[in-house]
């Protein structure tokens, strides 16, 4: 089963489209304005046009055969409505509709009908019980959320169990001015599910990370197999510490649990796993941005003391090491700074200076330090150190990671300078640690032994 | 010795004010623009004006006296200059320079002669070795950090042991779009410490919440009683939980360490420990907008099960507990939304709807509910309940926080309208668990029995 059909269609039906406002039917019609194939509205009770397109009756009224199809409808019929397209030769189905797993066992029974129908022909179907996807680089957007046509290009795919915390963390990424290179909610999963959309993902040409938003799944081996044989890096954000009892499998028909056995499983197989939608954000963004950290030895080169420590005690504390810099290093930093505040690692310079650069790229070419996490306050006065930091991570090999605090209007332009020359930028000393914690625990549980064999999950503790 | 010459002076002077951008003296002179009274700039070595303002030679030289000297000038002078200072009758004084207690034995003996003399004279210090203060009540940035003027009036003080994590958090208030009442960087505290200040601010008309952020004090007993005594809800954030070795001892002259002690300490005594700033803030805006929860019972309404299951898991963790509705409220929320997708609490609306706010005002209203926290992803043909959430917190009691995410320029009015109708708003399901467990951890803390007594501590685990 190839998912090129649903998530890069060259044609789109919207069943059950409405030009009500607020009604699925219209917000789905909404969503794939951008869209620049052909778009069907069908159904069989409304006539004229929606949003500037002609409605048909149904499916099998149009000529040249529809891609995609997003099904608008009620639960009940689902079943109906998905056999017709699969008989049309619809390729991908997106069911927006609750009321299947998650709801009891009438639900149940219609789930099973509806994941017979997909067993039986070649239509792929995302949910049911999800708020679809998107696909920016495609201008694909089969969501009925509003604010979708925000969500820019960029090369992290969100892929997550929850339709809504798939589009939490797409609107995260929209308020930081982050592009995604595919947004998916999951939802019931009754054809397909993580481990399709992940093989689908970790082959696309636009996705340089994968980030794993995951509850609860029936199969958890095959899910870890997938991640394990990725090549995308891939992060986890594993739900369900805590038991949320009813309410979890109220959700998408699976309940959540097992927390520990995930986590666990999830780093054995290579996946490092983190506790928040901005963590998780975060790690994708360092992920897709740097080249991969070959140890856990960080260097921290900060212009202020006291973030400086929030960032080593976030660091030590996510199994970070804090390795001495060789000789040659510490003589160029104390020759370009002789009055430096602290010339370990962590480098404090004490303030930002027109030599704090200079100070960055000495930390990253040692050959001790397997990535880099800067911090200063933005001075507007003497910008970022964007020229002695544009490419010294291709340069070095080493990651260099960008943490600062300022005021949005004064710093926002010289940010936009340096995220331009390749450095992954942070909006705190928390944020820039705990993207660094990613990087290392990735290289930690991709380490590899000196004849070149991965040694994943053996170290793991 | 009151610190209100200090924080609420009527005349300034600049020393080693410059005319040179990037200098500590000019950036200081730039900090100060937005005060309403008199600023002198004091340099021997200057003449004419800086910034429009009169150079003198010596803080003796000005007729009317100072109330607040800004101390822009090196190590090693402080020590005389604080002297003219305070034998000219400044009340008040900040010294940025580092070089003290922080940086070995020499700068050991500097610290203590500059304590010698605020103890012979009645003038207090904050520093050395801090990036100041800001007052944006009283028009009054204290700081040489670029952008402090965009630090606007609110009612959260934040009093950070580092200058920089001052700063940092101040401006990630200013990134929200939150005020301050205050922001004090303390620095090595050769005089004022976390004592006088929290006092100054526990009495301070505009300060509703203090958040800390402690590396480590020498007098920690000190510490915890005066937070135990104030009657303005304290939040701390406790940094140092693993050994970042001599770093640490080389910023305010302070080790970290017995962080343990520290976090037990604070909960002992009243105060809920968080783990970063963002909460940190996040805690503080909570407690100085709501009123205050009467226990840990948590009523959830969310219109996303996903994001909904993050929070209910979020809050377990954190010690809420999840009651039952009553039935008068089951019966409420099912009148109003027959086909509910989960009525029980945590509530599940499915969607939003026109109802969602008449669901979260019952909810609010059930008396086995001590705080409510509601989720739903912004849907711009919605907008959110404002009306229903209007006053709902002041009529029932019971505190009503708000989580959302959306597309920044879709949702700002209507969320910008929320916080007008006295509802703080957090930009993530996380975020909004997070200050709610805040506030669940406060009214543990200070839970009263029913005789009225507080047992507060007593009941810490």
């Amino acid at each position: 089963m190839s998912l090129n059909t649903l998530f890069n269609p060259s044609s789109i039906a919207v069943i059950g489209a409405s030009e009500t406002p607020g009604k699925i039917g219209y917000e789905a019609m909404q969503g794939v304005q951008s869209f620049p194939g052909p778009i069907h509205p069908v159904n069989p009770t409304a006539e004229g046009e929606i949003l500037g397109e002609s409605v048909v009756a149904s499916v099998a009224d149009i000529d040249d055969g529809v891609d995609l199809a997003l099904l608008c409808v009620p639960a009940s019929v689902v079943p109906d409505v998905l056999e017709e397209c699969a008989t049309t030769g619809v390729g991908g189905a997106v069911s927006y509709a609750g009321g299947f797993a998650e709801a009891g066992e009438d639900g149940e029974q219609l789930q099973e009908r509806v994941a017979a129908i997909t067993d039986e022909h070649d239509t792929s179907l995302l949910g049911p019980n999800t708020s679809g996807f998107v696909v920016p680089h495609a201008e694909l957007r089969a969501s009925f959320a509003s604010g979708v046509d925000r969500i820019e290009p960029g090369n992290i795919a969100v892929l997550a169990q929850s339709g809504g915390v798939a589009h939490s963390l797409a609107f995260r990424a929209v308020t930081e001015e982050r592009g995604l290179s595919a947004m998916v909610g999951l939802g019931n999963r009754a054809d397909i599910g993580f481990e399709e959309v992940i093989e689908f993902f970790d082959d696309h040409d636009e996705t340089n990370a994968i980030v794993l938003h995951v509850e609860g799944t029936d199969n958890a081996r095959g899910l870890l197999e997938t991640c394990e044989a990725a090549t995308t890096p891939i992060v986890a954000y594993t739900v369900g510490k805590e038991d949320v009892g009813g309410f979890a499998e109220s959700h998408t028909g699976a309940l959540t649990g097992e927390y520990a056995l995930y986590e666990a499983g999830f780093r054995q197989y290579g996946v490092p796993t983190i506790d928040s939608g901005t963590e998780l954000l975060d790690a994708g963004y360092a992920l897709a941005h740097t080249p991969e950290a070959n140890g856990t030895n960080v260097g921290v080169v900060t212009a202020q003391a006291g973030p400086g420590i929030i960032i080593a005690d976030r660091l030590l504390a996510a199994g970070a090491t804090f390795p001495e810099l060789t000789d040659e290093t510490d003589e160029i930093v104390t020759d370009i700074l002789p009055d430096i505040t602290y010339a370990e690692n962590p480098v404090d310079t004490g303030r930002p200076m027109p030599e704090f650069g200079e100070v960055v790229a000495a930390v990253a070419r040692d050959p001790n330090i397997d990535c880099v996490l800067v911090y200063e306050l933005h001075e507007a006065a003497l910008g970022f150190p964007t020229d002695a930091l544009d490419g010294l991570a291709t340069e070095t090999g080493t990651p260099v990671l960008f943490a600062t605090d300022g005021s949005p209007d004064l710093l926002d332009e010289d940010l936009a300078d340096l995220e331009a020359a390749g450095v992954p930028v942070f909006r705190s000393p928390e944020r820039g640690a705990d993207a660094t914690a990613a990087l290392v625990e990735y290289a930690r549980l991709h380490a590899t032994t000196d004849n070149g064999t991965e040694t994943e999950g053996t170290t793991d503790d």
